[in-house]
């Protein structure tokens, strides 16, 4: 069993020239929060010891999660496909887009999925101008991924936006509700409203939680760990946040969590594969 | 000693063309995320399988909780109050109001308490117009029901409204501070707010707790089990929020639950039937 | 290793025209909350008393923290300082303001500091007017704070205000965002928002946690434990909020907690001594 990684961001191209790399003491002391050491790959910036990394796990495939915003850093599309194209198979892109601008934003939805691209990211707490998940101007666009059935990842935990009010969960679940085909993955899983989103999951059977980081050394971990055991098993979806942790010494820790085997498979492969439509390209 | 569970719908009369029974598979759905499998009398829809499951684990008395909402159905309080006289000795009648017409409603109180019930069930996020718990217009209804004694149970949690937004902890918080004599019984524990419901109950004296079918198989089991074996030990009531958890089988794992006897007694037992004013008549 | 007990209210002067002395009963049933005894030092109302229990279990400092408030009474900065100069070396003397009145308030700050106290107190909604953290008019005594560098106190959880609403937790995190070198202890640990505090200490380096009383029996507990022993551990500081809590036996309980000893050493005392500026004067 290969294992996807849900949210990575590889060190290259247009990658490095976000917060994530030009700032590498932030990202290092939060992972050293986490109770990890970081990563030779994204010390060095070195691409092709990220792909050595992943390989020495059975990281198959990581996720390149696109972004579009102020204060983190914006990095195109196209820049993310050619890092994907560039390592065929090593890598599932997910676009980003500007919500401000609805029209510009759909067609450039259009594009991405075209080129191979396989979600949108959608981080409402870091645009250049800070929204919550439930903000009307993201209306219009997630309309348009439940229509077009394409999923969405939400930022809607972390320290995503100014402050906490960003993430307040009845956002996040306003949306689930007021959209019930379109799919949504909530990466950072909503922590620190670590109950509050295990209820909008329990409600919204919409609603994937990806605790990525977040798992690792914080409250809420047994909460996580206790829904995989539980209703949470085909929900539930594994990532790292590199380069906020290590590809390999954070799979290696979370497969060794008191997480049932065949839940484990689901979250370490098969419940992404389903949602990114890849179980039958294995 | 008999078990009082503290919220049960009998698969009978009123009750079954309500969303509990008609909609099945969304009941069972639920149900089986919380670990169990659907109560025979539920799928049944047989009240005296209902009293036989109660039997068979000394389930002594039900209250049979009324309901007038849109989403999820409405019974009459005198169809309640059928079922409840038609089986003596079995089931205690908890009225349900409209709370847009706060004189009828104030005189419906009246009836009801006059034909038997012992409490008023207030379930703000579900009526035909949400609420939320500290609603100005529902602000009458409580007056009324603190001078004349009266317990109210507050759906304050759980899946109750459109959105999370609608069980917000600070607004069952005002009305326990606005209203300090009004004996509040808050039904589903405020799950999934745990931390702020049990700060809520720590500061309140008039909060009881009865987290019922979200006692089960979600975070929060431990903080309400603590809670059950400390502070709260005079104010955790025991519910299987029936037809949802099976009578039977909930009550069988509740026992288990690592609470010290004393304490367990007075979940089972004691405070509801304090609350209610039929330790008396036992 | 002396302890400082970093919240303490002694049994003397000004302080016992307070809530805390004067409605003893209030205090005693939340001390039982806890499932601590009542100290005898609060119930007698002893100074030299409470000083033989501080010495029993090495508490060699206390941070008399003064207060101004509406419902929970008020002690003068110089009634606070009293105590502290009759006592030499046993308590370190912290502010409290009146918030509408930003220039005076700026003044007293001048002046309290000039007169030995180390940092400012500040109890938002427990004002005779009751304020969020972030309410505009407690801004500008932030911003002389900060420019001062003077550590800030803020009761931002417990039963500090009227309702839950006023410790939102959301407010606490946009003060530390806006004044991100102001040193900000958040006293009650920020109960019951816990997982939405720990959020908030992990995000923002600025914000010290100190749970005090709220630890004891409570939920959250565990998770302030585990920060304790992984990323908070520089900025968790040790508190009974006396007289709630005893202080020689919950310095006991709290010294049997599974916390690493370097890190308990933190907390007790280094901490607490680097942030008020006093480890040099050990």
């Amino acid at each position: 069993m290969p294992i996807i990684d849900f949210r990575v961001r590889p060190p290259a191209g247009g990658f490095l020239s976000m917060l994530l790399y030009t700032d590498a003491a932030r990202r290092d002391r939060l992972t050293r929060q986490h109770g990890f050491e970081p990563a030779p790959s994204a010390v060095k910036k070195s691409l092709s010891l990220l792909l050595t990394e992943m390989d020495r796990v059975g990281v198959g495939i990581g996720v390149a999660i696109g972004r579009t915003s102020g204060p983190l850093g914006t990095i195109s599309n196209a820049a993310v496909m050619e890092i994907v194209d560039a390592n065929p198979g090593r890598f599932i892109g997910v676009a980003s887009i500007d919500p401000l601008h609805r029209r510009s934003a759909c067609a450039e939805i259009t594009r991405a999925i075209a080129s191979g691209m396989r979600a949108v990211n959608i981080e409402p707490g870091s645009y250049s101008q800070p929204l919550t998940a439930d903000d009307r101007r993201l209306y219009p666009i997630y309309a348009h991924l439940e229509d077009a059935k394409i999923p969405a990842i939400i930022m809607a935990g972390g320290s995503a936006g100014p402050d906490l009010g960003y993430t307040a969960p009845e956002c996040l679940d306003r949306v689930a509700a007021d959209f019930p085909s379109l799919r949504i993955v909530v990466s950072h899983g909503g922590w620190p409203w670590v109950h509050q989103m295990l209820h909008i999951a329990y409600r919204r059977e919409n609603v994937f939680l990806s605790p990525d980081q977040y798992l690792a050394g914080l409250p809420g971990h047994d909460d996580y760990v206790n829904a995989a055991n539980g209703f949470l098993s085909d929900r539930l979806i594994y990532a790292s946040s590199y380069p906020f942790m290590p590809v390999d010494a954070y799979a290696e820790w979370f497969k060794r969590l008191p997480i049932r085997p065949e839940a484990m498979e689901k979250i370490l492969y098969r419940n992404a594969a389903d949602l990114l439509g890849i179980g039958q390209a294995q």
